[in-house]
């Protein structure tokens, strides 16, 4: 887990413009956890629960908050801990490129445009009338559909597909197993059962998305699913045909969205939620992990739950349900006191006459 | 988006059974989207909504009911615009079989029978005794186990894995990525843990079949895991090993069915739907998504929610849950009042002695 | 499905510890189902609900439960006949290995370190570092990264990723299209939408770890995410950076793990169940299918739902939903009798003062 010659402390501490409490001639090679850092690394300390694990951690620096103290080698105190992590993972895997050029045993068909910066892999196939950016890296065993076009910078792990027609913008990540243009989910009934409605659209993907491993973006029947510019999906996602997706959306593991919903920017779909079809879910929904829409979510929605409510609301019904059957109880109860009291008030209505 | 010559309207009404309110002799080449379309495509309105964009497309022609009027070129006005849209789609783009043969890439046993009229891509495996029916493809790194039959017609994409034994029948398609008959999940405890129990059963995929992108269908322990003819599954939906579905029913994206269940014919199944080991679920039954069932569904239920209900019952159920809390404070008022009212009576009771 | 010369009954009596009530020299050489199996198969009643099926089978043996009597060709007892099937199957079916040594059309490093004894099969990409133990088989079209490591008696299947730097250990078996060691989801805000962190971390998988088609586990953002030895893992699973799962922990299809979530030994996880990020699941809970569970589980819980209850809680508050909307008209009703007993009683002290 270390990169070159690795760095001062004194200057990573100048790079993340954090506090430091000794030792800046100090080199660290590496990031490692808390258990297995040794004298060469710098590990990270999450928050307070893991200050014990730091106090008996051979990490030779850590990076914390500047409020801890008391840790057994220099601290870099860092305003925002999780961020400093991430810049200094980048700072030591510094990204590599394999060697620009297509492997031998990849299959490139004679009119597809492979730029010469771009790396191909082994037994990776290429469509005909494909186009490979500058720079892009095709991982072996990639498939690459005819007139399919893969933007500048963009990494297909291994064994993603693309089928034919698909475009990826510049600098877009797609994790092994993906598959990126199947055939939408479309049918019509017919005397002899479902008759195919052919899918003949595409499926755009803007700069800087990442789709997760086995995760699946069906085509368009006609026109295009566009996954929005910055949008991170994770692992087994289904996202249907017609789907748009806006800007710097967040689509967490397993989520399905069905057939031309729309989603603004800045929307939080958290794991296993469903989206119907032709919904829309405004900028900036958040909705909560297995909820369920089949309505359409206004902006800056925070929802929970199959047919979802409000995250506040679904609470308090969580909690009232679980007086739920002592409350069946209770109100029988009452109705008997009530028949009791009324056969009082008319016996004594009576005794008055 | 066209395909060959194009179509004159005339010939294009005469084919949908469709009025046509001019120019019989405009020919168009291409369907698209109202906002994509130019001078030489036929454009599809959906439906009212879509009048606005209708209005102000380019579209040489539309695809509309016959009722919609006042659009900027001709209308060819369909009972069934949906349908219309298929047949059009079908017009435009008629199937285009690859090549015959075998790419000097693939692998193929010497003991595998390939139909001279298939057509086999480029780093394919093709196993031990495998069959491959006329007119079938198969796409670029898909794998074809021993024995595997494919029947005529069938359509395997990129990197579908067929393990050893399955059978698929006639004009069967499978999405990239779908693994036709790994191990079912089957483990007996043991001592050390949990005993595998061997999957030696097969999965039977029958005529006319269409299977998701990355869907996986179990093998079963003994004997067949059997998808009916004319049923539609569609991405990452899962099913067990022993399952039996029937003909012509409907799986959404992400479904999960468990080890010997029993669907019958034209089922619907909503995305996220999980459907309990053994549970039986009657003809014509409806699950909406995110159902899930552990106990059998009788023909033509329409059910929702985990333990399912009714929808209707559980749409009443759900508009009361919102009282929950409020009704639970109003019987504790009801309560204090009761009470109140009660002491009075033994009061007055008191009094009257 | 028949393997070799076959068994005397006589011998698998001995073998299962059964008892058998004729015909011990009879050989049999397979194993099918009731419905399937010819006078050359033992065939397996699993249950009473199969006897019917027994009695018109055509099978030469049965394995079945020792009380039962009756069957048209003998009867193996067996005091668990599911081990005894699963027992059966093996012996029935023992494992083949194909030949040792690596295809010619593989792609393997010339650093990669492959035991001679391991079988790799047709296009399949070992790459710089990795190492494959004895007797390890490596199916066509698998790709297995830089350095990483596969331990003895492995079985990948075809199209399997192993992403670079992942460690599985002995007798694992990853089914097709499994993913083991893609990135994580992090990413933290930055001005211009989200920002990587990149995930440096690996994946390790212990011995006898089953993990099924399609599924995805990330690998940690450092240090390890840890399936634990002897766990069984479902198809279509997505497990989330630095997961550690216990040993011999059931993990059934779709389920979806958070990131940094804490499973403990012999948990069972129900179809498409969800884990929060960082939540801690105790030893031996059980959590039904479609459960979500936001919050720590205890030791031995057994949970149901989306923010999970108790089953025996949720099914009372289940059945009690159901007079809910009842309950708010009877409340009503008890309001207004409560209303005329409270003026009666107002106006009978007005009448007594």
């Amino acid at each position: 887990m270390s990169a070159g010659a690795g760095f001062t402390l004194g200057r990573l501490a100048e790079v993340l413009d954090a506090t430091l409490d000794a030792h800046p001639e100090r080199v660290v090679t590496g990031v490692a956890t808390l258990a297995s850092a040794g004298p060469t690394d710098v590990a990270f300390v999450a928050d307070r629960r893991h200050l014990e694990a730091a106090r008996v951690s051979r990490a030779g620096a850590f990076l914390t908050s500047p409020e801890v103290t008391g840790l057994p080698a220099p601290m870099l105190g860092c305003r925002d801990p999780r961020r400093a992590l991430a810049e200094v993972l980048a700072l030591f895997h510094p990204p590599t490129l394999p060697a620009a050029g297509v492997d031998a045993s990849a299959h490139i068909a004679a009119d597809a445009r492979v730029d010469p910066t771009a790396s191909i892999g082994a037994l990776a196939v290429v469509e005909s009338g494909a186009s490979i950016g500058p720079r892009v890296r095709v991982d072996p065993l990639v498939y690459i559909g005819a007139r399919a076009e893969i933007g500048e910078d963009s990494v297909l792990f291994p064994r993603v597909v693309i089928y034919a027609g698909s475009r990826l913008g510049r600098r877009v990540i797609v994790h092994a197993g993906a598959v990126i243009g199947a055939d939408g989910f479309g049918f019509i009934p017919a005397s002899h059962g479902h008759q195919k409605v052919l899918q003949v659209g595409i499926v755009v993907v803007e700069d800087d998305v990442e789709i997760g491993a086995n995760s699946t973006i069906d085509r368009a029947t006609l026109g295009e699913t566009v996954i929005g510019r910055g949008t991170k999906i994770d692992n087994l996602v289904q996202v249907g045909h017609n789907v748009e997706i806006g800007e710097h959306t967040l689509v967490a593991a397993q989520v399905g969205i069905g057939g031309s919903a729309r989603l603004g920017a800045n929307v939080v779909l958290g794991g296993q939620v469903g989206i119907g079809d032709h919904v829309k879910v405004g900028d900036g929904a958040v909705l909560a992990g297995q909820s369920g829409v089949a309505q359409d979510v206004g902006p800056g929605a925070r929802l929970t739950g199959t047919w979802p409510r409000p995250v506040a609301q679904a609470m308090r019904i969580w909690l009232a349900e679980e007086k739920l059957p002592e409350l069946i109880r209770s109100l029988k109860r009452v109705e008997e006191r009530l028949q009791a009291l009324e056969a009082l008030a008319i016996k004594s209505a009576g005794a008055r006459q």
